[in-house]
């Protein structure tokens, strides 16, 4: 507990450069802010596992829209709301047809009168989840500004076509208390990799969001994928020019052993080729269903000739001490097991599985931190209020 | 604050003739019950304004139940029951199958042991939606009355084919602060126009209850639709008493340039006919597919005649000095934007859009009002309290 | 109040058998777990009923997963999170496609990170629901001893194919207090028997609960159903033991006015024979739609031959002086209201309707007692210190 003032004492007072502003993509913020954010996801868990409330609203609403499905991103966004004291509030769109334009701009202020915070995943068409996040966000800054709204809620990007922030930061928080501490990431390397999937049209996000923000953090990172499976371009040579900025290596490859050897990190992880994304986006939007089968046809045949884009034991043995951290978003393709043959070896996979959970754990602390940046302008000064208060979360 | 502490001292000790009864139509209350509401609304409204929270629930159930879509009154409805301190839950007919009779009355019992509100949308057929929550109203009030719940959750109607009284109010309370007080719309023109739709099958129950509450206080109602597209005729005749018994006038025109003329005030807003209504109702009762194709047809068709009943720059040049207060329960059909022509041009919607949404922030206060009035005998004298306790919404 | 206080002084500080440990079956529980379960449910009430506050959670989710629709069962649910400051998240398994294997392992732990309570209903598969409730604890286990999870979320059955508790508790709840005491219910007669229903393949773990628990608590059961019809048969040789280990009586025959006869307690309900339902399970996991369509309507002409199975009042007379008390787990198949002929004649079940809603009442507290009892060593102790709060649950 002891410690936990002192944590607390750290961060209070501190510069919070995340106030006010949607959380959309991590390289739209500094280093410090996303450090920032990471001692504030910290203590938020810290408060949890010390049964203390971090209850900061008495009302309000955290809406959230699902463009796709979705579960533990679902959970870990209620989870979020719930731990500060926010009640979700789905916005189906089964149920209420959005769309884009007009229907947009109204939208987004009706749900937002109570609203202090908004969720949204968007990841299916390229080109269009970031664009519609953005339109949400305008909306709301038109809506507060002529008086419609009483505050402006702050967006959180569960998962765009370009970043995928709340996995990317709950990852890199994952690898911080594996390795110990950001400074202990230095140097390390980090193999992006593409692996093969019995399925197709996965989005691009993850790798993308991966390799923008490792760069930023000391680390090497290598991206792998067979011939013509690169991301977006213009995220490449992003990641290309963090890695220049910040004394890293970001380098491409189109070999899983040459990403892997010497790795200290392995994210094995299938995604639709940027071209073939591009060709699925045109095809929904026509609703061409003939062409999506096509598509999916095709590509399923291309996929088929990268069956040996495994991570298994043989493969996992070039990394560093043979040892390497084996991450993924989840739910992995595991061969023989979820799959025929997928992206990862029962083996591998069963060997870290329990690390991929705890992985996955950080997700919900990511996403309150974001709201709790997003509302209050010092964070800190709130938990040293709150630990004063001394509330337990559960009676005892 | 010290304006705010007056009006609560104004309020508290007040006859609160709201108390314990459900509100299902406006005109089954007094006028100092509306009032009083009115004024709870906007007290609810300043306190969150003024980061106070208005918990006044530590635990217990909303439960809504809509058989229509709804995206505004879904929102307002759940921010409502959470800024008391509610939880929402969603009676999901789809996967619980009400209906009428024993079911009625079973279903009613079993979803409110612990519940303090029902909320109900039930606008599809006319003489069934009003029906139904009255159906409810028994079954509870047998409940309660024989020991089965330990209280009588009260129903709020979020619309049925008579009454849309949520919104009926929040348009007063808008109409009330746009012009400075209720005593200012005294002798102001409104004019509740149909206007024309491509789509069909829009519910009576705005225009009846906007016919039905504004010649009640102080407007001159002018009420203007093709022949043949009239109200529920009970309902008109209702709105001439009251004009009456409250000394403003009302009328029924054929021409929206007639009722435009010289308004203060207009609601311009497609209905289908009560006659094609009472067919649908028929149909839909006999799940006759080819009827209701047909039957939408003959409609469009006879709605294509009426095109030239559209707000526009034109008309809006009759209205009081060219500037009426245009009014929209949205989401309007808006001409070139939402469909190729539509209840109001382009040019006329942008200039009141924003007025239009400010409209709609009156709707969760006007419930959460509806809760309160029913759930305390003088909610005065809570909000009395919570201000003396003068806990902040969100933690400063 | 003097009255509460000296039940609460009772219950606390006794031994909590349940601490810690899922809810799945009341015979893996021992009686004075079950009596100690009952007194906790019923000082929930009482504190509700007196309008004081059990919050107890300050945050955390109660996650209920339901393979199966369900309208009382997830009211109550809600309504018991709801009552202890927990906030219910659906795990919807359309939206989110939970399977067995390593599906469940993984998803068990993504919806737990923050969750206080997991709640289940599966019961239309014979031999699936309770295995698949044992599977989602055994990954809960694992991943709280592997530090995946920062508590053992505490699983409460909802019903399985097996129990039903918390409908037979609340039951149990019901006679106890219908009856004054538990002492009093010692050689009451309850006779559990099939009933006639239009409709087939109703679950079994209705009446399996009903004879497992009532033979434990001094009652004399009388099993009755057309032969053919029985129960899985190892539940049914362990209501047998049971009555032998409690010095109450267990019979099965074939005729319900032989269990009427000189009944206190009837609770006449279909089901499907333990051998229709093995081989709907099949036909059911092979997706043979056919194999479905002709077991129904081979099942629905063996229903027919028993449609005097129906509980009428000339049957009613035979109970004890004709007025035993008629139970039923809602919704009764009513002859001439719900259906044409059904599991119970209109009068009967008219003259018991509200005694089933308050049947139906209890399971709200119920369900909120094994919560408690899940989550804290003892309960009341920290009902004590929630009395000595004096926390109102609406404001006054």
């Amino acid at each position: 507990m002891h410690n936990l003032k002192n944590k607390i004492d750290k961060l209070a007072g501190q510069h919070n450069g995340l106030f006010a502003l949607d959380f959309l993509q991590t390289w739209d913020k500094t280093q410090s802010d996303l450090e920032y954010l990471l001692d504030l996801a910290q203590l938020l868990k810290d408060f949890r596992d010390n049964n203390m409330s971090t209850k900061t609203f008495d009302s309000g609403l955290a809406v959230s829209i699902f463009r796709d499905q979705s579960t533990r991103t679902r959970f870990s966004f209620a989870s979020a709301a719930n731990l500060l004291g926010l009640e979700v509030q789905d916005m189906d769109e089964a149920k209420s047809q959005i769309a884009h334009g007009e229907t947009v701009r109204e939208t987004a202020n009706m749900i937002s009168f109570l609203t202090d915070i908004i969720g949204i995943r968007d990841d299916m068409f390229l080109g269009e989840g970031h664009k519609y996040m953005k339109e949400v966000g305008e909306a709301l800054d038109d809506g507060f500004k002529n008086g419609v709204l009483p505050q402006r809620p702050g967006i959180v990007n569960l998962q765009c076509d370009r970043d995928h922030p709340t996995q990317s930061m709950a990852d890199l928080l994952h690898l911080k208390n594996h390795f110990g501490s950001l400074e202990k990431l230095k140097g390390k390397k980090i193999a992006m990799t593409w692996a093969y999937s019995p399925s197709y049209g996965k989005p691009l996000s993850v790798p993308q969001g991966i390799i923008a923000l490792m760069t930023r953090f000391g680390m090497d990172v290598s991206l792998a994928y067979p011939a013509g499976y690169n991301l977006i371009p213009e995220l490449e040579q992003q990641a290309a020019s963090f890695a220049k900025q910040n004394n890293t290596k970001f380098e491409i490859v189109n070999s899983m052993e040459e990403a892997f050897a010497d790795a200290d990190i392995v994210y094995p992880k299938s995604w639709a080729p940027f071209s073939v994304m591009q060709q699925r986006t045109l095809l929904l939007q026509n609703k061409d269903t003939e062409g999506l089968k096509a598509l999916e046809k095709s590509c399923l045949a291309q996929n088929a000739n990268y069956t040996n884009w495994e991570c298994d034991e043989a493969k996992m043995k070039l990394t560093k001490g043979g040892e390497a951290l084996y991450m993924h978003c989840l739910p992995a393709d595991i061969s023989g097991v979820s799959c025929k043959q997928g992206e990862v070896s029962e083996g591998v996979f069963e060997k870290y599985r329990l690390a991929t959970y705890i992985e996955a754990g950080y997700k919900p602390y990511i996403i309150a931190a974001m709201m709790m940046a997003n509302r209050f302008d010092d964070p800190g000064e709130i938990l040293r209020k709150l630990f004063k208060n001394g509330k337990n979360r559960v009676m005892v």
